[in-house]
């Protein structure tokens, strides 16, 4: 057994448009490092936390490192013991799946510590058992892509389906992180309970459209697929300057611009790096230009998803 | 200018479970077929239909292979004259496009007869305005097939945008036509205008994860996509033995089996053409069983759509 892993698994983009509660994809920054180191008492220790905003605990029922590290043990019968040092190098509550990387860079440091050595997709429910903890129902559409990287479909919940699609060469991702904080259950319940039967079929054309443009590496048709007429409309008055952000990613040439997860942040998804870059500049100004702080992420889609450093 | 153009456009299967509103695939037979012949008086007339059900008037302006011609001659400024000939050689309200194929063979062989050249894909908006007056709407999902092979997605009506996708290779489909005949219009007023967003998700997923089995030639996965929670529940109400049907298909081995349309026809798609005709025998033996006739059609994808014979 290593003496200690360290594990760094990524952001992740989830919702996608018309991919509510069923898409996300991984980028390549920010991220979350876990570092785990076998320990002569069983059970899970959480030794440390630092990078957070100090709101997150050290006690690993309360925390998702912990959550989906002790459902690795108890499903597996793990008898040793296991501590786990958790670095934030992201914002909670940004949209980017904060919980989820957590998650998933704790178990896959404990699986591989451990000599346990579950498939990659066989850690995904301990740390969708996290996501229950974090924001109340067992959600896959950040935990998947930060486990799997790529873009992942969870066609069924059940029972769980998960779909990798690979992204094409050149799609690119620009995400801005306004510094204020949307609790994930609030932008739930902004959600009407009900929809038009005529806005569904808009929007299943567009999932349908999107998951097309994607595996046939269609540019155009992944922007003309990025197209949210249910979740965006209610979500997006919770984040200010939602619609100027948007337009000044589409002015600059991204092939779509939405809300990433639950908001605050906001991603676009373009064709090439350069427009990314573009993209990223004109949508953080306008939150400079009205004062509002934020952070700005550039990168293509990241397809390998949690990995060991070192 | 040629003396006569003689063309045949296949049935289609629309909505395919998840795919409501927005997918449509064509099969090989049946079909119908249109004469058209070069007239020196201008303007469009039929002079003959047959194979119908007595019920298909001359009248062009009501009927859809008339209707479609009208349109691209008036949309092209087009002065000559036309006859023709609709042989009706599968049934109405079958649900299987019957009237979208009366519609694209006319338009095909009127385009290919006036040396108007059209592309494929121009004629699809006089095809549509055809079954606007067929249906009350001017749907693609089945002309759009008709027209041009294969599954096709209809991403969207405003604007128009048409998405080909290509079926695996081993992709059959059984379809069963019971002999009842229920009105489109009757099919739509028994769906409900708002549905629950729960609903709306798991048929988006299904949606989403039978686009990605279709591109990604994964049988299983467009097996467990092949699922409406939201249509189907409704208009199984109107056909008589739906669920016996759909589970003689399943325990046949068929990858799933849903609704053709509205209705009443009931299609299975399969992996190999061996499973299609044991799905497709073991459907029309629960109709036999109870007294009612059926028509069975074995096919694999269709991937040319309206062809031109002789």
């Amino acid at each position: 057994m290593a003496a200690s892993v360290r594990v760094y698994a990524p952001a992740t983009v989830a919702n996608v448009a018309a991919g509510f509660d069923i898409l996300g994809f991984a980028v390549h920054n920010p991220g979350d490092e876990v570092v785990a180191r076998s320990s002569a008492s069983p059970g899970v220790r959480i030794t440390a936390v630092t990078g957070g905003d100090g709101s997150i605990p050290l006690d690993p029922a309360r925390n998702t490192a912990g959550v989906s590290v002790r459902c690795l043990f108890e499903s597996t019968g793990y008898q040793g013991g296991i501590e786990l040092e958790l670095h934030k190098r992201m914002p909670s509550g940004s949209g980017l799946g904060s919980s989820a990387a957590s998650a998933v860079a704790a178990v896959v440091a404990a699986n591989e510590l451990t000599g346990l050595n579950l498939k990659r997709e066989e850690l995904l429910p301990f740390a969708m058992e996290a996501e229950r903890v974090a924001c109340g129902a067992a959600h896959a559409d950040n935990a998947a892509p930060a486990l799997l990287g790529g873009f992942v479909l969870i066609r069924s919940y059940k029972p769980l389906d998960i779909v990798r699609i690979p992204a094409p060469a050149e799609i690119f991702c620009a995400v801005v992180h306004p510094e204020l904080e949307i609790r994930t259950e609030d932008a739930r319940k902004i959600l009407r309970s009900r929809i038009t039967m005529r806005d569904a079929v808009v929007q299943w054309g567009n999932t349908a459209g999107l998951i097309a443009g994607l595996l046939k590496s269609d540019y155009a048709l992944i922007g003309r697929s990025l197209t949210d007429v249910i979740i965006e409309p209610a979500r997006a008055i919770l984040i200010p300057c939602f619609h100027q952000v948007k337009e000044a990613a589409l002015a600059a040439g991204a092939l779509g611009c939405s809300i990433s997860g639950s908001g605050p942040s906001i991603f676009a998804l373009t064709h090439g790096r350069q427009v990314a870059e573009r993209a990223g500049g004109a949508m953080s100004a306008v939150y400079r230009s009205v004062g509002i702080d934020c952070e700005t992420y550039i990168s293509d889609v990241n397809s390998t998803g949690a990995v060991a450093l070192e």
